[in-house]
């Protein structure tokens, strides 16, 4: 190993994740230099700027790459295998894209997590859209390591925190959304009769008079999550 | 803001606690080179080598600094103000015992929970110490946000995976111990009649047979984690 010090360049990148009602979705971007090797889609990143903190750079990038703006971005680990930018394609592209010699990059990834709505559905004038998990390409750097990495960061999360599956909900929702949801966050089925007794057992998911219309299958009741009873519940343990 | 991208160089840096029965302690060193100006211990640290992955270069430097091997490391935040490395006698220190002109350091940190036993509790010939959380001295570098940004995340450890808390304990533990270490953790008075309560609905703390000997007070019950049951009791929810 050579004990040289690493001098190296730092990039973020972000891991946005939208539910679209059917499925979960990651925000990519395409690449803006055309490299012919390389699949053109990839995670919104960029490298930080020299007076830049890493988390300002992560919020700066969203805005940039998608005019999303205030998204809470949750940082959750650095990748800095000493090939992750060693790909020809990957350094031609840097040397395009920033400048030549990036010899090393290490990158800090992010996490967020949204509602496909009809805010963040507009999001093509930039470049970006809305991939479902299924159909993600093969992406430059280690840009599909990182995302299937924020997936089992997010099952944890969950674990920690139930309460954060409700920010990729519309405020009104189906138990089907929900069940869909939690079947695309663990990547398995889900028996739909047990999920059923466990949506029953969270007194956070209230059922409300409304029900969905213009279905052609039977319309099913709409549920909300009580966010201010969550909270009080939650304050009392 | 200067649109440069930086060229940075990169360091990981260790939260190293133990609980020595009475209450936690964090693992310094003494920096190997004087600074007048500055505190002499500091968090195990060091920038990484030009090959070397974080994760591996944070087990390296433990391994240097406190003579520990394979102890788990969980990487938790990149720390990257601008300003974290700009004091005087940070730079001055860095210049001696690394290299000039680093302007900038950004350094991704660890959080690794040991039992401070006999193979522990000698680790001086490196020029380490165990310091108690209530005596840590001024740290050079974000050292101390650092630490206290560790505890936080230990917290919603705890809450998310309570077994981990047996990691900083004896095999046989008093319930005082217990209750001494959650108090540490969460730096609060915690009512030890709850406590009881509290430990008593844990499937996973059995009692022995075994009391304390040789104490001036009765003696105490001693308690085991039951690891096999725990995780089988997990497996099943």
């Amino acid at each position: 190993m050579s004990q040289q010090f690493i001098h190296t360049f730092l990039s973020v990148d972000c891991v946005v994740l939208g539910f679209d009602n059917e499925q979960l979705n990651a925000l990519l971007v395409k690449r803006d230099v055309s490299v012919e090797e390389a699949g053109s889609l990839k995670l919104p990143g960029s490298l930080i700027y020299d007076q830049e903190d890493v988390d300002d750079a992560a919020s700066r990038v969203l805005f940039e790459l998608t005019g999303i703006k205030k998204m809470p971005l949750r940082q959750f680990r650095c990748f800095a295998s000493p090939n992750r930018a060693s790909r020809a394609e990957d350094r031609k592209w840097l040397n395009q894209a920033y400048q030549p010699n990036i010899n090393r990059l290490i990158t800090v990834a992010y996490i967020a997590l949204c509602k496909i709505d009809r805010k963040h559905h507009n999001i093509s004038k930039y470049s970006s859209e809305w991939c479902p998990l299924k159909k993600i390409p093969q992406m430059p750097f280690d840009h599909n390591e990182i995302l299937l990495a924020s997936l089992g960061e997010i099952q944890k999360w969950v674990e920690m925190e139930p309460s954060i599956i409700f920010d990729l909900l519309p405020q009104k929702f189906t138990i089907s959304q929900l069940h869909r949801l939690y079947e695309s966050i663990y990547a398995k089925k889900i028996d739909i009769r047990n999920f059923h007794k466990k949506v029953a057992a969270m007194p956070q998911v209230v059922a409300l008079e409304e029900r969905e219309v213009g279905v052609a299958h039977r319309a099913a009741r709409f549920y909300k999550f009580d966010k201010k009873g969550y909270s009080k519940l939650k304050n009392n343990l």
